[in-house]
């Protein structure tokens, strides 16, 4: 086995070291990961500046890996592309300090990481443990042991990869694992607004979390009722119900446009 | 009517003095665009940073807007939670220099910031020209004005906004305007390697694109037809086809898994 791991909070922070201890007796081990924090990042690639890679390793407990100053994305590009010399069998991103639920996904440097595996073909995870404070990602790592363990034996289906967010609460107050849907947030009051020194307006952006959809089914539903929650991500963003809606409204009116567009070539 | 303007080739990009242009005799228009080019930049949103805003006027030809120091989301968010007083009828993003198509939505600045408008609940379009060096707006411009007459007849399902691609070609070569899927787009010799002047290595991202899946009904396809491509996208990214297969082989191991971890408790 080999395991490609990555994150968003950077080479330093204890998530990726916890994956690191739960899994070196079982493969072996790659990581690839930005140099220090980009959370929020979303799925952003770096094309406008190079990017630089950095061989890291610790002594005490042992760890090494590849730093970038880069975004989770480019550092899976850059595992793949250029630094691993055979592909893995699972990437792993995490584990992240604080969830990724609900419409977050989006956001979230930590999926975007695993979703770029998914991308190249390889089955992904990425895996969070919610709240921000979290010292603990014991049970994160192992349930991604876990996971792993059944991906091998069980495969996905391509250009699928798994979202899991793991509650942080003691052991004995964990319910089961729920296979769950994306639900829906929103935050409230997403910009402090305040004066620099010189007189001049900035502003924060943080807020206040709204679950708008935490429904039945739903990640941030089970990780409310104690449940680790896995959610099975696709990349393909075709709202596929609505093409032939908008086909037949553009199948009306597109005539007289494209002879209006014609008529006023060379105006 | 109230429209609201963004990019990610930033604020003083044809693109969007182009979508001025077309809108300003129809409604009345808000720009509130990155200070600098941020393509590729994903769905990021800048949280670790202050954000600041400048206005920005120009006096012939006449156009004004904020400029931030941000990601397009960023914008956005400004854009409808600080700096407009009324909320816009439409969020328009572009137009930009360069195609977005296929898998490389993901990585689309411009894509995300019509997403972001799509999360708030508004209509919303990105528009994107092919061709990296094009100089012509024009029938981009004049495109986007015809979707957005259509879209405030229509109407669009909620949680869905249109991304298009209008070809860089002449007009007589245009043959129609095709309601599309995603297709899906890898890249080849993604890294180029190089080495500075003081002998470390560094890296550009690049590659030269592969379409992968350029088959019926991809936007892919459609735009090498010389077809004005619109798809349909939403921003729910869970996978329903495979919940119940996941579901069923974690139904089966959760339970020695979690009896398990119980057990670990206080070591």
């Amino acid at each position: 086995m080999r395991i490609l791991l990555t994150n968003d909070d950077g080479i330093h922070a204890p998530g990726i070291h916890a994956l690191w201890h739960i899994f070196e007796d079982w493969a072996e081990l790659f990581v690839v990961a930005p140099d220090s924090e980009r959370s929020a990042t979303g799925h952003g690639i770096t094309v406008h500046q190079p990017l630089r890679v950095e061989k890291l390793t610790f002594a005490k407990p042992h760890f090494h890996g590849w730093a970038v100053n880069g975004t989770p994305a480019d550092c899976v590009k850059l595992a793949l592309e250029e630094l691993m010399d055979d592909p893995p069998d699972i990437i792993i991103s995490g584990i992240n300090r604080g969830a990724n639920l609900g419409t977050d996904v989006l956001y979230s440097g930590t999926v975007s990481a695993a979703m770029e595996g998914a991308i190249y073909g390889f089955p992904a995870l990425a895996v969070s443990v919610t709240g921000w404070k979290t010292t603990d990602y014991g049970l994160a790592a192992e349930t991604t042991r876990f996971l792993c363990e059944q991906l091998v034996e069980k495969g996905l289906t391509s250009e699928t990869f798994l979202n899991v967010n793991v509650p942080d609460l003691p052991r004995e107050q964990i319910h089961g694992i729920g296979v769950t849907k994306l639900g829906s947030r929103r935050y409230q009051n997403i910009f402090d607004k305040r004066t620099d020194p010189r007189g001049r307006t900035y502003y924060w952006m943080a807020g206040e979390v709204k679950d708008v959809d935490a429904g039945e089914g739903t990640d941030i539903r089970a990780i409310n009722e104690g449940m680790i929650s896995v959610t099975p991500i696709h990349f393909d963003l075709t709202n596929y119900t609505i093409i032939q809606e908008v086909d037949q409204w553009l199948g009306e009116t597109q005539r007289p446009f494209l002879e209006l567009i014609k008529k006023r070539e060379g105006t």
